[in-house]
């Protein structure tokens, strides 16, 4: 596995985006700056504000737009997700209480809306009206994605939808990091759309292997029951890839008609499933969307930055794998 | 009270906002197309554009783009309503079905976030950088203001609170409006700041009246009981007037102490504040603002726009009163 090193050119950059998340409460009513630490405290790694910091400093953009644009995006993602949990009636992520956990869905709806407010601040603040525009878009894709998931019957699946699916939850957003880095950036537009492509391809490996982790990694480490999608009717790459290989089975059928198994059929598919190979398959395939995310690269000369950039591309698809 | 006219000048490109806005959800899933045209449809005056086109006009901006500032204003407002009706339980809006009423709250959320996202995508199709940044000043201001009056206990009320609580909830929009008008045409900061003094102003106009309104109108117009606000514990201008006239009325401290008194003393309560010169002196105070807000305007020239404008500044607090 490749060391995680991308993040020591740029932890100087990450450092601010985080000051700038955290003081977007500030002159607000002080439940919602400790609601803010809150929902900054539970989230991930940056990965989304490491991908327009890395692709912007490899494109020569101004620092401290990049940091502005970085914290948009995560307060966008942040954004999406405590609106998300609050559908979902998650209560723990990452481990700690969602803030619909905590908080009346009032509160909580509109704690999402405040962080909205501020991921367009923040991206309006990047005076870029390309950057503003795709931004606006971005948000539009995820919530239409949402929508049409919601209004779409669940087991009833094709590859052709899961791919529409993790666009727009995920890749719709690394594509948004990557492009907008680049808008910053003293660069033409065939430059904008390979880093758009770079965004999408890694986005789309990122999304495959959080769907992978979800049958393979260890209910105490992933912090919800193993293969939780496939349990709760949603179907993802493995489970697509079982049934190009197992055709007729029963157990798998069910699930596409809507009917849900027993827990032990249940637990006998999943395992089924590890073992089938299409596990392989999916995890072959996030290889190949971060082999094209590197080939978008290569116009690009050999520098520190471009270093870092490839090593997150690898970071995304061999982390846990 | 002056002819409703100042519309006719304008009628056209309210036309063009309205199938702008309509169209917002083309290409998107169905049932989010019927959801956004029954939202537009229960819809009020369209006021808030109309500022907008009115300020626009006159200031000499380019139609298209005060279109499109005008669709982009109406979709924030209704994606706010979309929030509101849910976290408030709201089952009518103007006599129509909300939302809410017929959809789950997860769909709701989803459907307020999408209305979202296009005002913001409208937004930043003005190509205006500092329209789009007061426009996302404008959405952390509203939501602020809901979160505040969210954590207040209520009963306790000050004129202060009240004031600024109406200024996040209505007077901030109007401010947009008129604000982004000036900054689409091809005038001076002077100028757009005194817009955005008319916009506030009518604005605080026409929450106060919408206030007074609450407890001057009969049930059947407004569609909820008489004193809705007071009755939820909320205290609007004409009870901050009467507490101000009558500072040892008991059913009115009760009120205050967060104390709910039985419909009957509600009712006596309500039929005081009527007679006890509270409204007239709320009524009073909007006029004031309303002649504020034509003082703003001075400097123009006797052009027809600005004719318009000042009979919509009237229309807001002449309407019903």
């Amino acid at each position: 596995m490749t060391q995680i090193n991308f993040f020591v050119p740029i932890q100087e950059y990450l450092d601010l985006v985080e000051y700038k998340m955290r003081t977007q409460s500030d002159g607000h009513h002080s439940e919602l700056g400790a609601a803010l630490d809150h929902l900054l405290s539970s989230g991930g790694k940056r990965v989304r504000p490491a991908v327009a910091l890395l692709t912007g400093n490899m494109l020569g953009a101004d620092t401290n737009r990049l940091v502005t644009l970085g914290a948009a995006i995560e307060m966008l993602h942040t954004a999406t997700l405590v609106h998300d949990d609050l559908i979902d009636g998650a209560l723990l992520r990452r481990g700690i209480a969602t803030l619909n956990a905590q908080w009346s869905p009032a509160a909580t709806v509109l704690t999402g809306d405040f962080v909205f407010a501020q991921a367009a601040k923040l991206a309006a603040e990047t005076n870029s009206v390309p950057v503003i525009k795709l931004f606006a878009e971005t948000l539009a894709v995820i919530v239409d994605g949402e929508l049409t998931q919601m209004f779409t019957s669940r087991g009833i699946a094709s590859k052709e939808d899961y791919y529409k699916r993790i666009y727009a939850k995920t890749a719709s957003m690394f594509e948004l990091a990557a492009a907008a880095g680049a808008m910053l950036s003293p660069v033409n537009d065939k430059v904008i759309n390979k880093m758009r492509r770079f965004g999408y391809q890694i986005g789309m490996a990122f999304q495959i292997v959080d769907d992978i982790l979800d049958f393979t990694g260890e209910q105490t480490t992933i912090g919800k029951p193993v293969a939780s999608d496939l349990r709760q009717g949603l179907i993802t790459l493995p489970a697509l890839n079982y049934i190009e290989l197992y055709p007729d089975d029963k157990e798998m059928a069910s699930i596409m008609e809507g009917r849900f198994c027993s827990d032990d059929r249940m637990d006998r598919l999943v395992n089924a499933i590890r073992k089938s190979g299409a596990i392989e398959l999916s995890i072959s395939e996030a290889r190949d969307y971060i082999d094209c995310s590197l080939e978008t690269l290569e116009d690009q000369p050999e520098t520190l930055e471009k270093q870092a950039l490839v090593e997150l591309a690898r970071y995304i698809v061999y982390r846990d794998l």
